[in-house]
């Protein structure tokens, strides 16, 4: 094909359910912090993120979607055990009930 | 700021677990089935997928994400009942073990 095809890239998606003893600001300095960390950890190639809006009713209590891509599972493999990931780790703990990640190569 | 902010866009994530009695040619059916509704449902802007290649373990069991992106909500109002997406039901039914389905307006 004389046209390239579009680069595989990483996705890392990433869902929360916090707690219901977490105060709306707490969620927000979470999601702040999770915010911050592309600017801390050059691998991170993009981040995106919202609240769940579905009306289907299958979300399972999760609220939050943070959406990671990756250049490469190298990049992954520094970000997993980066201090400042581990950093945000600390600031969500208090406050999660449960996280859920999955993570895949992009195929159309 | 002189620089046009990136447009909002609507995303449908989307992921299954399957029964342990799916065939590979079963799961792959329906992987197929899916990756063709694209060209059925207009309303549909892009799809991506994957399966889980996750090191973290926190995957609850799911294996398959589609990532499936709107240009609003009246675009999945369309796709939600949509006759193909139905028949896309029908296929991946007797196969689902679990689904999760969570939705975003994207933000940075």
């Amino acid at each position: 094909s004389p046209q390239n095809p579009p680069k595989k890239m990483l996705r890392h998606v990433v869902l929360f359910k916090f707690k219901d003893s977490a105060t709306p600001a707490q969620v927000k300095e979470v999601e702040d912090a999770f915010r911050a960390l592309p600017s801390k950890i050059k691998e991170i190639k993009s981040l995106e993120w919202g609240t769940n809006n579905s009306p289907e009713g299958l979300a399972q209590g999760f609220t939050h979607a943070f959406f990671v891509t990756f250049e490469n599972e190298a990049a992954r493999e520094v970000y997993l055990p980066h201090p400042d990931h581990k950093a945000f780790g600390k600031v969500l703990g208090p406050h999660l009930d449960k996280v859920l990640v999955i993570d895949y190569w992009t195929q159309e």
